[in-house]
């Protein structure tokens, strides 16, 4: 099984372009599409995303994505082995999947050789479609990254900074994903569970519970949310939108 | 085959969760996605959308619905077999496609029995993922309900008040659809051809004709649809723009 | 294979419908959705992007597209064999596509014979679930075109104008596509490199590149693309917006 993961957006001829040059690689390969509509060039969003899907994802499945604004530029276009195969460029989108993979090896693909095995020209601008489509599909036909790749370290992998920090009884917590109904994700998934969320920028103080329908519609609450992270909502209603949060932004929190 | 409909959308990691989460249970599965894109929490129009899916599907067919404001409250988690299946949460949505699938059985599911067979913890928050893809997975696996379900009464099922009411020469309907070109779908199937509509409350009387190219752009028409439902549309325009609808609205209409 | 390109959107029931009466006709079908998301009735949009999907699609693929504003008039739909196989209405939707299959011969659907395989009415507005689709998955199950079509000369297949002209030393250009990051795609693939492109409408001077991250953020560029198209873009911005440019629209060009 290969998943696709991308910023290409639902209204072109991308993701149909790299799901036939997968097919025509490999038309046995099943692949499921998880999105296209990662914010355009958001790493962050994209990581979480993979992550998500990594953590529900049988062992040997390969997980192409691809937000690449460096794409045609020099950076790496990487391959991690794990329990299950990431396929990314390296700009840190492997960092938040790698957490569940147990990574064992990673390679650098060499465009020139992995050209032999598809047949056509590796533009520009087209990654998905001209390398890390192709390199997912070849892996799930069971060739050997070695055929087209070169060994490097796995220490070598860009990272995205995305600890939480704390500082006195405070978290320094970032915006990790902002979903459809606008549920903000914040990085931290380790924590004892609290009775109550305070928001000092905001100078709110919410409840923390299980579930949104156990406030009224448009009340606050923080949450486990369904992927282990803290998160803040508003049942109902945009918790994003209220507090005019999105990825990538800082938010001071402390649990009571 | 198992078909999905739900409100989760196409940006994040959630459809993509469900899809793997489900292939992992069953590696074999067929999974065809009918939109994501149902608007939040609209369990009228997930159950229009649903049945319009069921009319066209072979036999067997297994559908996952989930439009699920009620999650993580005690709302029941249903399983009806006919003709097709359908995997929904019992909060109306069977409403439409139950009536194309000569119902026979109903089972809840029994989410401490159905962990024996995912492994994994049910969230309190997307049971899309913890409990109705894994159930759908199941059943086209081969696995009886009976192993993780219980049955329950057919006539216990939640229904949604979508019978057309009649008064005097006058139609009281609802908006039981609105697709993304703006033709407004209302909940009556059983009428005879008239020549015009007239929709009283708009002061409008159009022709009833068989497709859109017989009116210039821009004018109304009334006509069959694809689905059978009485529909109102603007030739290369928007009705439900035009006339101020949406999903859930009542409209008054004379077939004459 | 079979690949999907239809103006359907993601809302609806319709990808579903499309896709379940495909698999009823045809359990063993791969289909692969390419996008429902053209611009309503863009013929020229959808035909540029067949078009890019043919060009990395193996042999014997059927591409199926309804782009389809006169569905239930009197227009064809036709059914194009060469290296590949295309299933569309007669609208000039195979202009762009047609470049790329080696064309051998042509078919007109006959209703009435395609509905002894499929069972079902023919509706007058859903062409995509009751002819075109049925028909993709037919050819693709061995059934022969005979069976439900009568052949017509390839010569009579409806073209759009998309030939590029030259005035002087200034080509007449015509935007054939806009991608979802507002790179605008010109009907020219058959250039000599140039090192400038001027826009004389916009009182412009562009660098011709290789790809978007050879220019500051915000800059214009002109560059190949990555489907052979001249593409007018903006690093990580939108040049169609910029420049108020939609598909179907004249640009005036010098390559310098």
């Amino acid at each position: 099984m290969i998943t696709l993961t991308t910023d290409f957006g639902l209204r072109g001829p991308y993701v149909g372009e790299m799901k036939v040059a997968m097919l025509r690689i490999n038309p046995n390969a099943t692949i499921v599409d998880v999105t296209h509509g990662i914010t355009r060039h958001s790493i962050l969003e994209g990581s979480f995303v993979m992550e998500q899907v990594v953590k529900y994802s049988p062992k040997g499945t390969i997980h192409v994505g691809v937000i690449d604004p460096g794409v045609g530029t020099s950076r790496r276009a990487v391959i991690v082995r794990g329990e299950q195969w990431l396929v990314v460029p390296d700009n840190g989108l492997v960092t938040l999947p790698l957490k569940h993979i147990k990574p064992r090896k990673a390679w650098a693909i060499d465009i020139e050789r992995l050209r032999r095995f598809t047949g056509w020209e590796v533009s520009s601008t087209f990654h998905g479609r001209d390398v890390f489509g192709p390199a997912g599909a070849l892996i799930d036909k069971g060739v050997s990254p070695e055929e087209f790749a070169v060994e490097v370290p796995l220490e070598s992998l860009i990272k995205l900074d995305v600890k939480p920090k704390k500082e006195g009884n405070e978290w320094l917590l970032k915006v990790i994903y902002v979903d459809d109904f606008g549920n903000v994700v914040l990085n931290l998934d380790d924590y004892k569970r609290p009775r109550e969320v305070e928001l000092p920028d905001f100078g709110m103080k919410i409840p923390y519970l299980d579930t949104y329908g156990l406030v009224k519609p448009g009340e606050f609450l923080a949450l486990p949310g369904s992927h282990g992270y803290l998160e803040i909502a508003v049942n109902q209603g945009s918790a994003a939108e209220k507090l005019g949060l999105k990825v990538g932004d800082d938010v001071r929190v402390r649990l009571v």
